[in-house]
């Protein structure tokens, strides 16, 4: 029998408002399930349990019957939640209580979900990694810096859960651990009340088990609360992108997008071969110091008064980089990457979706979160972008692929990865 | 004799470092000068006078030789600060201590600058007036929302202060209270910290009483530490502008700068008369829609817990606005910005700056923080613009000219404003 924890978020909400099951139970489930799992994985940077179950209770007294009605879900902790502690991954942050709750956890909220707790993410959102294993094995990453958020979801401990994305941080983990994942169109989804690495690249990511639930997480975090208009399977113009960096991507996951696109295209799909402008090669670079520069600014504060207390990792990656990049350096990368994003809008007139690798292959072993690089172009171009899981790499573990399509095509881009999930079985 | 409180930025940040005066001496100045006029200006929601002496010393004891040793600056209360409180202008929040400084807090203090407290804020930044009057008639308005920062800088408390601008929130309160101000390119300056009302639209405004000032205070505020090229006149290519507004504008006001076009155009520059495409009268309609969906996001935590601690003038105004806005009425709205954005780079091939109205005459009697028009368009085009305290008004009442300029353009816009300054004398 299926347990509640299993359950998406559709049929949560719809069981909870139905009065099929109580959000009690459901809470109560998922956090079993936490209990029987989270030693080995560690996704939860806290948890509080208490004021999840007087959620549910709040939902099941009808107090929220909205489109999330008792539905659990995990934070990543550069969320500011008012009722929980907010540490972004930082000794420095060890205990902090913001005043409110970030929009994107207060949206849900008010839509009857019932926040679990926070969960892990690496140091400020950037690589220095948090104490998360990956819940296939434990002796693996589970990427990150949305690293919690991923493996909770992976691990079947709460079907929804979020994070960001300033260069691969939601479609990477999402790869590694097994799940769905949106990063959405560029500035579509509030930012405020999540700590900013770089205001010209993050993006809230979500977390989720079908495309159906992060379309519903979708719609409620851009304030909706209609019923939501349910994906329908499109049948794409797939353009297959394997990218400058296709000799990075290990070799079964080249015979298995291969394989994937030739699948498509038996399944009725035009499947095209797509080569990005040779130029974009650049684009990992301008994204480096665009991300330096503004994470270095933002962080003035940290940097003057905890240097001692930022990990060694960033203060030699991210902080070197931006420290040593004046205003003229970062203009030049902005505007070279605001050229890309004019330049690749034509791409877009041949095909709906680019058809390309979430991460190089299956997590690697130990703690360093993996290889960004088939992240930071997308982000960089402010495209939206959904990691389907749709593979089993050598050592069995999940490998996902990535859809991505043109600006403010985010409805589209579910349809089609719906339609895609479906022919590939 | 001029006093230290009268100094410019520069001129305070040379004395300091050379040993000409101490940096104590200059906030004491200060601290005196604010004793004897807050009392009806009220421009100060917290004053840290001990807290600034302590940074003033050790300014003094050589810690602090940056770009702004020893310089007092005001801080709009929606930054946050580590070792004041932050009520963004709502008793939501009255007593609240943030974590850390926001950037442009910790930039300016990186380089010597010395907080002397925060400035008065309407609610949320939106148009719920604060306590603050105008520095050259009590009985009317600074401006708003940034009218504690204008005020500070009018009356001569601080050389700088810090703004925000989502309409007018900066331009119009400077051109109301008589300061310099700058509205630097859109995304150029970090918002990280500063309470987010408009992702699409919130940009810091930098409040001075010089060009010089505004230069050096942009400089370190995009994180630079060398010595700044301080502008230089250039004769520019003028675009006259009266908008579809003009019928609004006060006739003294409109006089005053027919004169100045003239007298531009006698003194040697090139001075066209600019009409925007008709179609961009429809821009304020749409930036209505966009700060309201926008800040009906961002404060969804606020509308959840503490409606009936909300002024009626917002639950009325923005939050009604925006709790009845749709995503796809956002959409619309935002799309058409963005083509009114892309649209306008042609008027930029013919002029260098755009000559416009700062607000529509003097400030008006009362509370109400004036017509934000005239602001409201250069925002949503996100277009660089700077106040400059150009004429008197009928009731002997500052009136301030806006000069705009291409994105990215703001160190031309600067050097256009000194050339447009002197030759207005």
């Amino acid at each position: 029998m299926m347990r509640l924890h299993d359950l998406t978020a559709r049929d949560i909400a719809h069981g909870v408002t139905q009065g099929n099951f109580r959000a009690e139970d459901v809470v109560r489930d998922c956090l079993d399930h936490i209990a029987a799992r989270d030693g080995k994985v560690l996704a939860w940077e806290y948890l509080d349990a208490d004021g999840a179950i007087a959620a549910a209770r709040r939902a099941d007294a009808g107090e929220h019957r909205g489109l999330l009605a008792g539905v659990p879900f995990g934070i990543k902790d550069i969320f500011d939640t008012a009722d929980m502690p907010t540490g972004y991954g930082s000794p420095i942050f060890a205990g902090h209580r913001p005043a409110s709750d970030a929009a994107t956890v207060a949206l849900p909220r008010r839509a009857g979900a019932v926040a679990l707790g926070k969960t892990v993410t690496t140091e400020f959102a950037n690589v220095h990694p948090g104490k998360t294993h990956n819940p296939f094995d434990p002796t693996r990453t589970p990427g990150g810096s949305s690293s919690g958020s991923a493996a909770a979801v992976g691990a079947r401990m709460v079907p929804l859960a979020l994070g960001t994305q300033t260069t691969a941080s939601t479609i990477r983990p999402a790869s590694f651990c097994g799940t769905h994942a949106l990063v959405g169109s560029f500035a579509d989804i509030s930012c405020s009340g999540i700590r900013q690495a770089s205001w010209s690249l993050d993006r809230p990511g979500l977390f989720a088990r079908s495309i159906d639930d992060l379309a519903l997480f979708r719609h409620v975090l851009l304030g909706e609360r209609d019923t939501p208009a349910w994906p329908e399977p499109l049948l794409p113009r797939i353009g297959f992108c394997r990218t400058h960096l296709w000799n990075d991507v290990e070799p079964s996951t080249q015979a298995m997008l291969e394989a994937a696109a030739a699948c498509l295209g038996r399944a009725g799909a035009a499947v095209t071969d797509i080569s990005l402008p040779d130029h974009f090669a650049e684009i990992p670079d301008a994204h480096r110091w665009i991300s330096s520069y503004e994470f270095t600014r933002n962080f003035t504060y940290e940097v003057e008064h905890h240097w001692k207390r930022i990990s060694s990792t960033l203060r030699q990656g991210r902080l070197r980089d931006g420290l040593g990049c004046s205003y003229q350096q970062y203009r030049r990368a902005w505007d070279y990457a605001a050229r890309c994003r004019a330049q690749v809008l034509a791409v877009f007139d041949e095909v709906d979706v680019l058809l390309t690798v979430s991460a190089a292959g299956e997590a690697p072993a130990g703690t360093a979160t993996g290889n960004p690089a088939f992240g930071a172009i997308w982000t960089a171009l402010h495209l939206p972008s959904l990691n389907l899981p749709a593979f089993t790499g050598p050592s069995g573990l999940p490998v996902g692929l990535q859809l991505v399509a043109a600006p403010h095509r985010d409805r589209e881009l579910l349809g089609c990865g719906l339609w895609v999930e479906q022919r590939l079985g």
